[in-house]
């Protein structure tokens, strides 16, 4: 691969807040100028593509601050710290959609958005949902509505902007290549 | 849809940065309480899925400072200020790979992490490439270089985690729907 790299002459933290630190790095470039970089540090992130037995795919509807509005995704959350994201899939699966699973399967991980981020997601499948008898409560200021579909509504949805994040046209795809129907 | 709005109560500006700004909203929950969402506002982005007339994929590989290592991904950048997705689309392709295009589809868009960020990214498809005569140059702190893989190659990259975000990895699943070979 190409030496590309970069060279940290100096970083400053600009803010250190409850789930993303944000940091401005001068760097030397590999044509020995200076540049800065706006780097967002993130803990990094989990999401399931979770089948139900009628061959539904769920998801959850939740505002979006950042974006002033609802989206349908599949079910995500952070990593907490020092936490496998295994574990994390799980909880978070068993939080947001009142399932749980044994068998998690991980399909990819990818970076989100590598020019300004280093959030990475892991992205996990299942289709041995089991439901909980006691529904797991979120987190205090999370509220998220239940939505199961099949991959064609999943694909109207989609069409409509409805679900419109990186994640969740992953999936939508991942699913169309193993052939759901 | 539900009705989860988070209506505002307070903007804090944290940052006004070249390619972002950071903000910290203070909101009003569907319980009424209160909490605080960190927002990042990026101005958009574009990517290009381009075939070459050999049946390969054109990529780039740069280094990614938030995540200290290169990476090799479709065509991408930032969206100038006032500038059509389409128009942003054709010129990231010119200056990054050298070919031109008269023909560019609209595959879809999607936003990258709507958790914390409102960057949307579009996504554009292109099998019709025309060489540049005369290169066009690169922003002044940008180093990228060409790399031209078939499907089956790109998929190793995946595995090996050189491919390895959002938009590349969906662009690897679009090209197999498509029936690439």
């Amino acid at each position: 691969m190409a030496n590309f790299e970069e060279k940290t002459i100096n970083t400053k933290s600009i803010y250190q807040g409850k789930i993303i630190n944000v940091q401005v790095d001068e760097v030397s470039l590999p044509n020995g100028k200076t540049s800065k970089r706006e780097l967002v540090k993130h803990p990094g992130a989990v999401a399931v593509i979770a089948i139900t037995d009628e061959n539904k795919i769920i998801f959850v509807e939740q505002f979006r601050k950042p974006l002033e509005k609802n989206l349908v995704e599949i079910p995500a959350g952070k990593l907490e710290p020092g936490e496998k994201p295994e574990v994390s899939a799980k909880r978070e699966l068993e939080e947001e959609t009142g399932y749980t699973t044994d068998k998690l399967e991980l399909v990819t991980s990818f970076y989100t958005s590598p020019g300004f981020a280093d959030e990475l997601i892991y992205i996990y499948y299942t289709d041995k949902l089991i439901p909980l008898d006691t529904p797991k409560g979120l987190d205090e200021d999370e509220f998220v509505e239940l939505v199961e579909l099949s991959l064609q509504e999943a694909e109207s949805y989609m069409e409509q902007q409805k679900i419109h994040d990186a994640k969740t046209a992953y999936a939508i795809n991942y699913l169309k290549l193993k052939g759901m129907r």
